[in-house]
C-alpha cells in the first residue's frame, strides 16, 4: 500500500477544477444572499442522536461514528446539512416566528457511497425556508434550485415534481397499518407496479383503496397528468390538497419542462409533501433535490412549516465554466524592489504576479507574460513560451 | 441531555458572522491567487497513514480515527491540511520540478481542543511554496502571511522568528544522543532555562556546548539578538546559516515590529528551519504559524524543499470588518409577477429582495426597505419598521 494513495470513493480537487469549485461556490452564495438567504456554517461533528433526527437507516449507516474523547458520548460526522439547520431554526433562531430563510455550502462525509460513482464526500450547498406552509415558499425554492443548477452546463433541465401527500392520505383513509404503509411505500419506491398489486390483494384491501394504490405507479408523464389523477383517484381533502399544489407549481412554471409522477417517492424519511428535484439533459440521478419537510425541528424544540433543496456541488466538476482568468504576470526577483509599485497595481487590480527566482528548476518556465521595464516604468510583456 | 445541545468546543456559525467569514475566506483566496498560488481541496478523510507522515505525538492524539467499511482499513479525518498537500505536491503535480506554489482553505477536525478556548473544528488556511530552499522562498511566504492577518483587525503585528537549525547544529555538535537532543528540545519549548542548565550539567556537556545551550534560552528581543548570538554561539557552519537566514527577513521587513527567539522553537514535528508567526496585539497565541519544512513529501516519494504558513480562520471571528451590504428590499408577493423585471434588475445589482408574504408571521417586519409602485415604476422606499 503506497503512502498516497487515497481511500475508495475520495478524491483530492486539484487546482484545475479547484478554482472554478471555488468560483461556483462564491456565486451559489451571492444568489442565495440576493433572494434574502442568510448564511450558516454548522459544525462538522455533533453529538450522533443530533444528526439522526428520524428513523433513517439509510442516513444511520452513511454517519460516520466515534466516541468523544472529552464526554465519552458517540459522535457522527454529518451526512446531511438539513437536519443540522433544521436544530439552528428551531433552537437558536427561535426568537423569530416569521420565516427564517437560511442556506449553507459545506461537505459532508458518507460512511458508504451512493453508489459506484459517488463521492463519500459530497460538498453539500442548499437553501432551506422555515415558517411558511404555503405552496408559494415550495415554489420560491423551486425557483432558486433551478438558479442554482443553472451554475453549471447540465443542459436542459426537467423538472420533476412528486407529492408523498398522495400515498399517506390514501394509506391512511385505506386504515392501513404503520408497517403496512412503510412496506407498500417500499415497494412504491421501488416501482414495482405488479407486487403492489399483488400485496393490496393479499391484505384483501376494499376495492376502492385496492384500486387507487394499483393506480399511483401508472400516474406520471406530463403536466396533464394531474387531470387524469383528479379523475381517478378517491375524493380525499389530503389527496385534493396535494394536486392543488402540484398544478401551483405547474402554473408557476409555465415554460419548464416537466415531469411528475405520483410514486416517485424516493425521499428523506423527514419528508411531509412536495417532493421537486432537478434532472440534467445526460444524468440518471437528479442535480438537485428537495421537497418539504414540515415538522422537522420539533426533534428540537420547535415544530415548524419548512422546504428546500440541496445538491452536491461536486457533481458539477467538469460542468463549470473556465475561470476567465489571464495567465499570471511573472516578475524577476531581482526587479521586484524596483517594480513592487506596479506588481502591488497589477495585483490590486486581480492579476496575479508570480516571483520568478530565476533560471532552472526556480523559473517560471510557463509564463507567457512577463513584467519588463520599458523607459522608466514597468510593462507586462507577451512572451513565447 | 437536550437534542439541541452541541458537543465541546464546537460551535454553530450563526449568519451574523458567517457572511463575514465567507467573505474573508473569498478576499484571502483572491489575494493567494494575485500572488500566483493554486488553490487545492484535499479530502477531509484518509487512510490515517497518509495523514500521519511523521512520528506526531500531538497530531495522532488530535486525529479522529475510524475503520473503513470499504476496505477495513484505518481512516482518519485530518487534524492539518499541510501534510496533505505536501502529498499532492510530491505525488500529483509531481511532473513539475520547479516551484509549485499551493494554497487551500478546509475543516480539520481535532479529537481534543489545543487549549480551554480552542475550537475543536478549526478553519485551516494556508499557503505553502515547494521547490525552493532559499530564504527568499521564506520571505514570499512571510510576506504573504502578514497580508492575509491583515484580513481582520488584530491591531500592530509583531513578526515572531525562530530557527530550528540552530538548535539542530549545536545538538549535533555537542554528539548528542537522538533521545538526549528530543529531552533537551522539550526543555527548550517549557522555555525552562533551569532544566537546560541542570541537564547540561548532569550530561557533563564540554564546557563550549553546555554554555551555548544555556545562552539560547537568553537570546531573544529585538534585531539586535542576531549580532549578541554571533558573538555568543560556537561559530558552526549550521548556526551561521541559520543567523544569515534570520538577517535576511529582518533586512526584508525594515517596518516590521520583529520578535526574535532562538529558543521558540515550538514547531509541528516536520518543521526543518526557519520558524515564523504572527502575534496580534492582545493575543497570546499566535494568529497565524508557519516555517520551513524541507523533505516532508519524502514520505510520498519526493522530497522537495518546503515552506510555508497556515491560520484559523475561525479566530477571526469578531475581528472581520462587517460585510457592508444594504438591509435587503421587501417585496409583496402579489407585487411579485409585475415587479419581477425591477426585482431581478436589483438582484443582478447586488442587492437582496426578499419576497414578503404578508402581515402577521409570515410577513418580512425588519425590513427597513420595500418595493413600491411609482407611476409606471417601480422603486425602493424607505419606511419605517
Amino acid at each position: 500500500m503506497q503512502s498516497w494513495q487515497l481511500p475508495e470513493h475520495i478524491a483530492d480537487i486539484l487546482p484545475s477544477s479547484a478554482r472554478q469549485l471555488e468560483s461556483a461556490r462564491e456565486r451559489l452564495l451571492a444568489l442565495f444572499r440576493v433572494h434574502g438567504y442568510e448564511l450558516v456554517h454548522p459544525p462538522l461533528m455533533e453529538y450522533s442522536n443530533s444528526l439522526l433526527t428520524h428513523i433513517d437507516a439509510g442516513l444511520s449507516l452513511k454517519t460516520i461514528r466515534v466516541v468523544d474523547q472529552l464526554s465519552g458520548r458517540q459522535l457522527g460526522i454529518r451526512a446531511d446539512i438539513t437536519p443540522q439547520v433544521a436544530r439552528i431554526d428551531a433552537h437558536l433562531l427561535s426568537a423569530n416566528n416569521g420565516i427564517n430563510r437560511l442556506c449553507y455550502a459545506g461537505s459532508v462525509l458518507h460512511a458508504r457511497p451512493d453508489g459506484f460513482l459517488s463521492t463519500r464526500e459530497p460538498l453539500q450547498v442548499g437553501a432551506e425556508l422555515y415558517g411558511y406552509a404555503d405552496v408559494a415558499a415550495d415554489i420560491e425554492l423551486i425557483d432558486l434550485m433551478l438558479k442554482s443548477v443553472a451554475i453549471g452546463d447540465v443542459g436542459e433541465v426537467l423538472l420533476s415534481l412528486g407529492h408523498i401527500g398522495v400515498f399517506r392520505a390514501l394509506a391512511e383513509a385505506a386504515g392501513l397499518a404503520q408497517e403496512q404503509a412503510a412496506q407498500l411505500l417500499a415497494l412504491m419506491q421501488d416501482k414495482d407496479a405488479a407486487a403492489v398489486n399483488a400485496q393490496v390483494v393479499a391484505w384483501k384491501l376494499d376495492g376502492m383503496w385496492a384500486k387507487a394504490f394499483s393506480l399511483l405507479p401508472a400516474l406520471y408523464g406530463s403536466r396533464d397528468v394531474l387531470a387524469e389523477a383528479r379523475a381517478k383517484l378517491p375524493d380525499l381533502f389530503a389527496v385534493g390538497k396535494a394536486l392543488n399544489e402540484l398544478q401551483a407549481v405547474c402554473d408557476a412554471f409555465p415554460q419548464q419542462a416537466m415531469h411528475i409522477d405520483l410514486s416517485e417517492l424516493r425521499v428523506d424519511n423527514y419528508h411531509t409533501g412536495l417532493l421537486y428535484a432537478a434532472y440534467g439533459k445526460d444524468s440518471h440521478e437528479a442535480v438537485a433535490r428537495g421537497g418539504r419537510y414540515d415538522g422537522l425541528g420539533e426533534y428540537f424544540g420547535r415544530a415548524r412549516p419548512a422546504t428546500g433543496f440541496s445538491f452536491d456541488l461536486r457533481t458539477f466538476i467538469g460542468r463549470l465554466p473556465p475561470c476567465e482568468q489571464q495567465p499570471p504576470v511573472a516578475v524577476a526577483a531581482a526587479d521586484l524592489p524596483q517594480a513592487q509599485e506596479t506588481v502591488n497595481r497589477l495585483r490590486a487590480e486581480g492579476q496575479a504576479v508570480v516571483i520568478d527566482y530565476g533560471a532552472g528548476q526556480n523559473g517560471v518556465r510557463k509564463a507567457t507574460r512577463r513584467l519588463q521595464r520599458q523607459g522608466d516604468g514597468w510593462q507586462v510583456v507577451e512572451t513565447e513560451i
